[in-house]
């Protein structure tokens, strides 16, 4: 069994919970490091138990060390709850974030009253924000092929080409290098890149405008997040001039990013920044999310979020600015924290311990 | 305003409601024609509002046609709840299965007691059961290029090349035709094929065993979903043996699809059939369901199935038998559901009309 699965198990108690119900693939991935889908993990304080469908059973039995895997038949909660049963449960914890309403209502009908369910919000999600020095290595595995795929991207991109054509190109490249997209690309140019998630359309790129690149890679369930402008032609003074209040205000948050400090003060490092050139209207999503297992995990560089920066977290660094009509430009790197600085994993050079 | 919108929108009366919150993206594409993402649609009995963030405000004003487009800020629920007095909404319906708990608490913390939640489930899914003719040719195509892209890796196909080699063909094949996967497809050789639902491996692939390719197409937000076989090489008779069972076991599925007839005795059918030559066991999974911009929709053909099949459901009939260690053979072909009798819309020579 993982020291993950373990480390979960003995966090029940401070819960007061003797069972615990997780539903969601990635969190259970996390856990026991098998690619669940469709499937229960059922935690207790000295073990756990994998229920799935007949037709997982033979992979997961396979892939699952230390965790007894179990077949459902037509209803996974009356499993679930004969489980409970036969371990003496009386405390089960679950997420309210997994459950649907449908779902919560189906396990409640299925188990009796002297089960309790009783909501315990995000407690795999607030392990998965530390990343251990494996998962870094992972992430910057995924880093360096977008880097690349950028790089590549650099000598091949031209004018004449529709925005459909690039993503052929860059998924060539990706595939060919044994990787996935870790999300759909946004590859928005001219006007198109004033919305900040454009769909990817047949619109021809023309010289003279700029194409916003925001793509990902997924090495093994661990992923990158990384957003480019390419610039084909002359670049007008405008333009110019919105690159470098975008790239300023990301080193600004960057600069702020180490152990101890709050996740909205990096949201509004950036944020400030582009208000003191009047801009910051034209910047109306939060500033970065975690990276991981998950394109977007905790935590949040938002002005909403009360999250603390922890040694081994991994965020995204994003402001950008959308002019309607006219262009957007982002700028997206991502950044580990460290007890005292921080390292821009995607970038070689920048590097700051305080 | 669409011809689906007024109907949902009259619907909302037969049900109690003056007002109904959706959250599922795919309905809301369905209702409206435009490709939400991270928004609500609130309806009313005479109108519909559509809630985004500043992200898609741009995007969403030019896409929506007849449905007010309005901005949410913090709090998304906020929003709603001030929009609901507004409209002076009494009982409000929205979709168990597509609010988390979480979500539909923190709804009920925004709506104050005078505004009643009420469950109406599967409303706009069941509406969607049923295609109109332009969804059918939508669907046709998908058909076509998911076909020519089996014709096509019939020719490519070879020992030697790796699962991951396959994919990396088919995605070349099917983005040169402008389109997309409509899921993850499932490539597997050898014993790798006795997992239903297989993950792509480095595996290669030798002479004499088969390959099992689970494959759909995406075309503007409609699917399609096949299954083949290919085997390179010569044939075992127990292969052989078992190919002509699934492949009799769906003809007997198919030959029961009509308008009237219960999605279980579909089931049934092909089931019943396996059962005969002692094989029902490897075959765990249901034999088919819906497909339309969803790859997985009502209704399903399963045992466990309430439905009753209607003229203008599209449907997978995908029987399988997996011998685990050896291999798994799975067909799966697309069926129209017709007043009388039905036509398979993955096979060009099959059209039955009773």
């Amino acid at each position: 069994m993982s020291q993950r699965l373990k480390k979960f198990q003995r966090l029940l108690s401070s819960y007061q919970l003797d069972g615990y119900i997780h539903s969601n693939d990635v969190n259970i991935r996390y856990l026991t490091y098998f690619p669940a889908s469709e499937s229960l993990l059922l935690s207790f304080p000295t073990k756990s138990l994998y229920l799935t469908d007949s037709r997982y059973l033979e992979e997961a039995r396979d892939g699952l060390d230390g965790v007894k895997v179990e077949q459902f038949t037509h209803n996974i909660f009356h499993s679930v709850f004969n489980i409970m049963v036969q371990n003496k449960v009386k405390r089960l914890g679950f997420d309210e974030h997994h459950f649907s309403v449908y779902q919560f209502k189906q396990l409640q009908k299925a188990c009796p009253r002297d089960i309790q369910l009783v909501c315990a919000n995000d407690i795999v999600e607030k392990m998965r924000e530390i990343k251990d020095a494996v998962e870094i290595t992972q992430i910057r595995k995924c880093l360096d092929l977008n880097l690349s795929a950028y790089k590549y991207l650099q000598g091949v991109i031209r004018w004449g080409m529709t925005e459909q054509d690039v993503l052929i190109k860059l998924e060539r490249y990706v595939r060919s290098k044994g990787a996935d997209f870790s999300f759909d690309p946004i590859i928005a140019s001219g006007p198109n890149s004033a919305f900040p998630h454009a769909r990817i359309s047949r619109r021809k790129i023309r010289n003279n405008e700029p194409v916003l690149v925001d793509m990902g890679i997924d090495i093994d369930g661990y992923k990158s997040d990384l957003t480019r402008m390419f610039f084909l032609g002359k670049m007008p003074a405008l333009y110019q001039r919105i690159y470098a209040a975008v790239s300023c205000a990301q080193n600004h948050a960057i600069a702020k990013i180490q152990a101890g400090v709050k996740a909205a003060d990096i949201d509004f490092a950036a944020r400030n920044y582009l208000e003191s050139l009047g801009l910051a209207k034209y910047f109306g999503h939060s500033l970065g999310h975690g990276v991981g297992l998950d394109i977007h995990e905790l935590p949040r560089l938002s002005s909403q979020s009360g999250a603390i920066l922890q040694e081994g977290m991994v965020v995204t660094v994003e402001p950008g600015v959308y002019l309607p009509g006219q262009f957007g430009i982002r700028l997206e790197e991502m950044v580990l924290v460290k007890r005292r600085g921080y390292e821009v994993l995607s970038r070689k050079d920048k590097v700051k311990h305080s």
